[in-house]
């Protein structure tokens, strides 16, 4: 199952189209795409059943994301190798660093993202989480059974900004206006042969930058769930960013940052992508 | 002026009693605390005006947090120099570090807190601001403003989860359940003298651990405005905790930390004081 966030209605995306949640469900479930997911089970169960309409054809650009609102974001760094390795930092053991991307930088898969002035800002393709049932210490071996599904993230980030200071500033520089955009929709684990090897990619202005699978992980998706629930509740429509694998500006030599008018696109196997261009 | 979270309501404190909200508005206000901060200056335009019942008498354990449920939590580390000093770091230049208590940490300024096993678990007296007004790209010198109200805030910390990894972990050790105590009321910035002057002090088991006063602050509520409104929007009910004094368990010799049974006072001048038992 595959469920998008076009224009703020929450819709069911079915062989391409869209199909509106609420009209379809009569009103038994709301418009509002981040409300879907204090109901997920029902609304799993309701989508599996129900005789659904037509769907509508869209534009990309229609598509926001997925979870437009979440209470808490929860950020992975670090969390490949070849990734901890290029920026420096060594490997983590017990525990990732977890930092957040607040609320006010999530946006759509297809957007124009503004610069910071004076910033050297970066990419990060990443896969992301969405909670559909609240985890509280959490088994690892339960911990898919608490995911709605999974989106393509992109962190980008500003490195100025991030690394700038005596301790740690992470989620400052990675939550600019535009700087979290998820989507193209979530697509449920179910639909996946193996959701926890899924190949991500990254491509600026055509060439490929970022290449990983998901099985490489330091982390996997349900070890972070179990890790991080027995720290504090994830809540339904929580939104975990999982970290990205090697490839990004700032382990280049030379670096690389993103200019005016560059085009970066994130995929993650069988999920889909997301574009953003970048304006000063 | 004065406004609490009684027991889930919106209340006005008058001469130390509680004028619920909706009530006296005759629903013209709703009850959910979080919800006045979208209308904040309709609020304090009709609460200069109101003509209020009688309050209610009430018990300090019926108060929650006043901004029970922010989007946007960001939390300052390192805004003091003894402080800085006395965690081994040098003090910030240009931006401090900012880390995220996680919604699910918040609560009231009465509380019970559980103890995570093996942990050490540290005290951070804090004055907190609440936004009232949506800031972005704010000038210091109109930057209060934008603020709803002052109230006290406890940063409390689990410092092997916070200081574990390669890279900063503040945020989650910083977020178990309970962590983030604000309160007892909010506090509109009109209340005060000097709201850039205000002495901090925070007692373990009734002797004097911190003592400082919010004009050390090495950057200032307005700074921090004007700083971190220059990144993101500060959204109406956002909530600011601004760092601590010296005075923390992690820079005592010997190292002190919270054990089951203790008793944590907070208080910050003119607003009130927060009170925590631990539990193991």
């Amino acid at each position: 199952m595959r469920i998008a966030n076009l224009s703020g209605r929450l819709a069911l995306i079915v062989d391409g189209k869209a199909v509106d949640v609420e009209r379809a469900s009569e009103g038994g479930f709301s418009a509002e795409p981040q409300a879907v997911y204090e109901r997920w089970e029902a609304f799993r169960a309701w989508a599996a059943d129900a005789d659904l309409p037509a769907g509508a054809a869209f534009e990309p650009a229609e598509l926001r994301s997925p979870a437009p609102a979440p209470r808490q974001t929860l950020a992975i760094g670090l969390n490949y190798r070849d990734h901890a390795s290029e920026s420096g930092f060594t490997a983590p053991e017990g525990l990732p660093p977890v930092f957040t991307k607040y609320v006010t930088s999530i946006s759509g898969p297809v957007t124009e993202v503004k610069l910071p002035a004076d910033g050297h800002t970066d990419w990060e393709v990443e896969l992301v989480a969405v909670i559909g049932r609240r985890a509280e210490h959490v088994d690892e071996a339960d911990a898919w059974s608490h995911v709605a599904g999974l989106a393509v993230g992109q962190d980008i980030s500003e490195r100025v900004v991030q690394l700038a200071g005596p301790a740690p500033q992470f989620s400052l520089g990675k939550s600019y206006p535009g700087f979290a955009p998820i989507g193209p929709w979530l697509v449920t684990p179910d639909e996946f042969a193996d959701p926890d090897d899924l190949e991500l990619r990254c491509a600026l202005n055509g060439e490929e930058v970022q290449k990983g699978r998901t099985r490489d992980l330091i982390f996997s998706v349900p070890a972070l769930i179990a890790g991080l629930s027995a720290v504090l509740p994830l809540l339904p429509g929580d939104v975990l960013f999982t970290g990205t694998p090697a490839g990004v500006g700032l382990g280049r030599a030379p670096q690389r940052f993103l200019a005016a008018g560059d085009e970066l696109v994130s995929t993650v196997e069988g999920i889909g992508e997301l574009r953003q261009t970048f304006v000063a």
